[in-house]
């Protein structure tokens, strides 16, 4: 039932061309999808001008066009997770203001600038070099999102030093986000150190044992450190849009 | 949003104390719970004299207790699962004409008699004699929904032709409820020999690689008949359940 | 004991060289192997016109053409899943009236029209577009089996409002199958919302530690909404054929 | 088709009212269910004076006393396995000459001697004194049922010389039985050293990542020795019960 | 190398009994565990005041009174996990103003009156009643932290409309902590509604495959909404103590 | 040691430049791998003639071809297992006489005619089609060793007919082999139906949940059957192997 | 061949009563139990006086006091693991003299004392309190075999300086034993620390994901530093063991 | 701070520019990154002209060439794991002494001769010839830090005299690394055969439920040989290093 079908019921009711008892009982079966959402609607709608992401896997070039297209009419930024080389270089073809993050696998498109959106600095960390990628998608993604962003890479914590003379990043952050392969431990170390939300990301670097990442999750599940919390292995955008979140305005 | 708020809306748009633009507002507003759901509700209200299913483990005596008194006093057949026997003794305490089934742990208290609901006859078989606690379970939450039940217990794999002797049981089910722990092969050989859905139940019957049921469950899932799926190890209620679904005329 | 055997028994009959005890006696213990499968294989014959379903995966195209060939014959109704699509443009070019369905590799080949054998509507839902080639395997397979098909595709329940829009074609369905990845958390939401039996069909969509489907397989096993059962992993197949069972006339 | 029917059947033969091809066409299709299991049935027999065997887990005293009365009625020997010390007492208060085994919980109890059935001697052969009772439990069991049988306990590989220094007991034994726990070595090792069938048995003996004998399972199923076949963790009596029938003459 | 020292050291620069050189050495090869920690431990002292929580479990009441006694010293308020009743008792007697909640086992002493430290309501959710314990866990902590607090409970998946018509809490919380066991589905739709920060816990809640929970975290892990971390199975404690850092003013 | 060095000894032993006693010393302290497995090396010899048994994967065609020439010149029967199809065609450039099985990668190369060795035969079965290689490997591998070998092929439990008419086959074997996939259910029926060990081995067919082959082997292992023991996933030489063992004459 | 029957057939040689190839022929099939693991026998009695280890674990008092009297009156010290304070408290009975360590349920007896046999300091390190039982066993166990041991407890990587302050005591080891439940991340900030030898012991501390120590274990086969190796989960004794080996002068 | 600011500070105090107290406020707060791990680094630079080992897996030959110019520079002796051959090929263009080792894929650089650094000999034992990739990266990560290493391959225990006819090798060895796939016993025979450190390293070579190197792990853990510490699955570099600590003079 669309706006005007019910002015045309007040309307009855007003001259008095349906009963409010019949009206009612009208109102009472208007099926929710109509009504009751206009709330929630309206709130997305109020949400226009936040980025669209979408997840680029198992998509076409094709299709990422197509969507790419509606959603630049409609004003919107747009990030697109996991983009192949190949796709990303078709996409820029047509949309060649496109930015490719070739680590990440990141493509974004800015049909307006990015307005700040953060109450302080998102921080980023790595133990290993290898674990980048998935850091560089957290990092890109909170940016997107409006966030200051600085990143510390290869501080594991088999050379603990290389971390420590970072504190002050440390401290300086307001929400981490601590990505880690293999034994997964440096999130309980940067979580010892600091007061401050650690978003732990498990990736799949590693081998035999390592499991994929399984390894590394399980160890962020089980950080000694309070005040952590995990997220899907390899899930970089995941870890930077809650980071977004936390440190929203 | 009541009922009688409702109707005071429509009166003041009546009686031009509201404008058609306000009333319009308003009511797009309104949270769906007081209109959105009324559907739902009424449905659910449609449903009232249907059983009513507790999980018995992990409450008191006492909670259990208070809501038969509840569901009682609504008018409504009750069925409790998983209730410990020194628990169905003191529920029986203060409601005597509780039934109880110490095998399958289940508990069932009749307002009303139970109204034939079944197109056709359901089917609960077992592997082994230590499954029928939860065959019994399936069993009874059947009948209790209305539908006329038979068993057949003990014609596991290893001997094949006590299976093949029930062969007209089989043909005359209209859903059949297969139980079977250990090596949980026989939901595909009732599988292979009937045109009926099958739902598979494993139980944690077994030692070893049984795993607690999960070797049951995964060759039931990998069953190479068609027309079987599976629910949670020991749920026997579940089974009953979609049987008495499948079976509602 | 072999039919010379049988004849040469009735003939003492006949002739009265043997009681009719004695040859009931001896009837009695003919072993099965020789006539006890004939009934089945007389139900199996009451049941050609059923559609024919071959596993396609691992066949060679030219295996494949010489089973087409003979059900062919033998005027029946052909379904072939998982049949990559240069297996399939090979098997076309000889039974060019093969139906081909990319997405879900499914071929099909009808000698005969599909006649309607369902008592309702089965509604396929997905949860995201990834899960949909699992789901087309269910619809299609169901639509051969005779039945009508409704799919409500990409409601999962991140945003839980696009699934309550669609609830008259739930209340509609006569049997669902619900096709979910990553949390697998859909069927438990539709199947507290409906009153008929839910098929889960856990797909292999999502990464880290989606296993390939088993997070959502778990998930789907521990359903808090009762009436859901499960088949294997990506098995749309199977979940379309035990839901053409459920709504067989 | 029940008696009366076949009777009917025979008396149109004798009076010539049905002829004898259309009468073998009917005995045909007569469903196994009446007539085919006869023979099972009649082989069952046969086998008479077999031991029987019952699993005892999860059966009380009263319903294992039951059985063995039924059984003895028979004249059969009876073996009942994981049989509680308390149990088996009780038992043994009825039946005063049932012979209980504390360590492996055996109880046996035989209506008359048992004959010789094995071709050679069956060698039992543990890694540690922990793995005894599941030896144990093979060991009776192979005995019971007419076998010859020998030992070698505590010959784990953690001190090879202890079990190369019985080579010979190795070289004459006709089928082997090897148990293990903690990293299930043994099998591997004595496969390599006979030329003759090796049941290899891992147990629940172990701590940390044994996991309840998982660890000694998989090792043993990736035996670098031909020539070894694994049955379930613990499971002392399938072995038993395997070798003998490997054994028997 | 403490102040007194150090002063010494520059009073002899000052006075030229050690050259500058001298100096510049001694100070490089001071352990940083004298002065380069001295900022950290500032830090820590500055945390002064803030709650001490204590992890109960296997720890015994002497012990803990003993822990108790120390903190009480130094002012601080405490919390303690996972205390049994029969500890919590005997811990009352000395300390009588302890709080003890039993469904969450945790006990709280304090020293001085909470301060208020939240910059909004964190809004603790159940799915059934059996999560409820773990979520008074996190609730307590966070009340515990300085934070104002609403919890729902058990507005569980399989029965949506009742998590649909609580949407305000929803929208006015600054954090939200979702408590699910069996499927785990709860923090996904709760995500998908939301626009802050979502933290699941998982529970042991369940039976069969779900795994003491494992299935829940893992479905938690793979959820199609953005802006969901998790923490351990149970680990209510944690979830409610990283709102409280994400909640921080 | 060598002979060479002991016959010094006995010499000086002779003309007594050595005295007894030191001779005894000597000849106690000498390394067993000098004399100790002489019988075991004696032994071996013995059973020269035998088949050789090469792993063909991860070796080259040009390695395999250097053993096949080493072990001709001893006058050896060799079977190689896991041979791809262009290994096999390089291979036989140099040894036509090769025999290449395709479906199962078995080449065998044959110096002199097998001799029979065995007691009675071997009969393998499979539930599926796909089953299919893993049998033949075992079906190869038992011939080459000298025994008879009938098979039974896609006799799988959701028709169990199919296996139920070839009864036969089924009691006239001395050993069985059962190869199954998917829910591995049919060692369990073969195993209730005959009196003989029957080796099971689980294969990798299968998708989803099959995990490669695991819970065909899971079920397997908790066969309800006795007298059936399971070797690793598509291990058919091993089965074979071990039948061929057991079937010694 | 006993002694005695070699000089009897050295003498038959140097009186020619057997020729020398008959001699040769005759010791060349010496069974290596006579004489092939002499070296291995003398190897052992040279190892006399070194500590015997018995695992209490499973074995009754009774059986443990009869171990303790055998080795006692051989003059061997004893350290038994795994003993229940009830046990230790009845064999102290008898053996007054024995040490039991209640944390850690090791008992040792000592009939002389330890003679010093390290060559530098091995040092045990544990992340929580809850893990020193474990590292007691290690402890004790190194001490026993004759080593230095020192201990640091409590030192878990949510704290990182409380290790950093204890670097002189790390780099001072000549060997490090570091047990860690939870995250197990400890052994790789020491390794990174240090430049010996890391044991890295897990255990089961912990709870949910902790998974009874395979967390930790998993987590420590990962470890990003090098010069680290795991045992077994809660084997402390088997780290203290290793230990020693690795510092045996 | 660096040195130049701290000779600037004790000037001034020395001048009294500056008074104690300001300069010990400052020192107090110097950050340790500047000052604290002086030490640290002192030692590592101590380290100097140790190899430098670098995981190839992941890095671009491009990358690896900037890695070893640098280090080439600073005189360093270079390893460099998981080569591929192709980058290989193409770092020998510009570094043409690099000597590369296909079956293990090391590749290493010597700036200066390797200098001896072992006490004694390590012993790489392997049970398979496919085993030798990793032991050998095993091997010559040992010999590159300056030890003797000996090899014995192809021991497994399925010929268990194989080995036995090595024992001088093993009892010559200081330190052991046994490397095994399949069912991963060698190390416990090994262990139980020595009297000093035993390194297992499992591989991932086998097949079916070998699970890429899990089930040689698990074996190993569980060795019932003292005096066994394990390492990664094909960590051949983890355990030569490791050896090589412990064989540090």
């Amino acid at each position: 039932m669309n706006v005007r079908k019910l002015e045309e019921l007040l309307r009855k009711v007003k001259s008095e061309k349906t009963t409010i008892e019949e009206a009612v009982a009208k109102l009472k079966s208007l099926p929710f999808e109509d009504l009751g959402f206009t709330r929630i609607d309206h709130h997305r709608s109020l949400r226009k001008g936040y980025p669209e992401v979408i997840w680029g896997e198992g998509k076409t070039s094709h299709e990422i066009l197509s969507i790419l297209k509606q959603l630049k009419a409609k004003g919107q930024n747009i990030l697109i997770t996991r983009v192949e080389k190949k796709k990303a270089e078709q996409i820029q073809k047509s949309f060649p203001k496109c930015q490719y993050y070739p680590r990440s696998k990141v493509l974004t498109y800015l049909t307006h600038p990015v307005s700040s959106a953060g109450k302080g600095m998102i921080l980023v960390i790595t133990a290993g070099t290898t674990d980048i990628p998935v850091a560089e998608e957290a990092a890109i993604t909170a940016r997107f999102m409006g966030n200051p962003v600085e990143t510390i890479y290869d501080v594991g914590v088999a050379g603990i030093h290389r971390l420590l003379t970072e504190r002050k990043k440390l401290e300086n952050a307001h929400v981490l986000v601590v990505v880690a392969g293999m034994e997964g431990a440096l999130p309980s170390v940067v979580g010892g150190l600091v007061d401050r939300p650690v978003i732990a990301v498990p990736t799949s670097v590693g081998y035999g044992t390592s499991f994929g990442g399984v390894t590394a999750l399980l160890a962020m599940l089980n950080s000694c450190a309070s005040g952590v919390a995990v997220v899907n292995i390899d899930n970089g955008f995941g870890a930077g849009y809650l980071a977004s979140l936390i440190n929203k305005k």
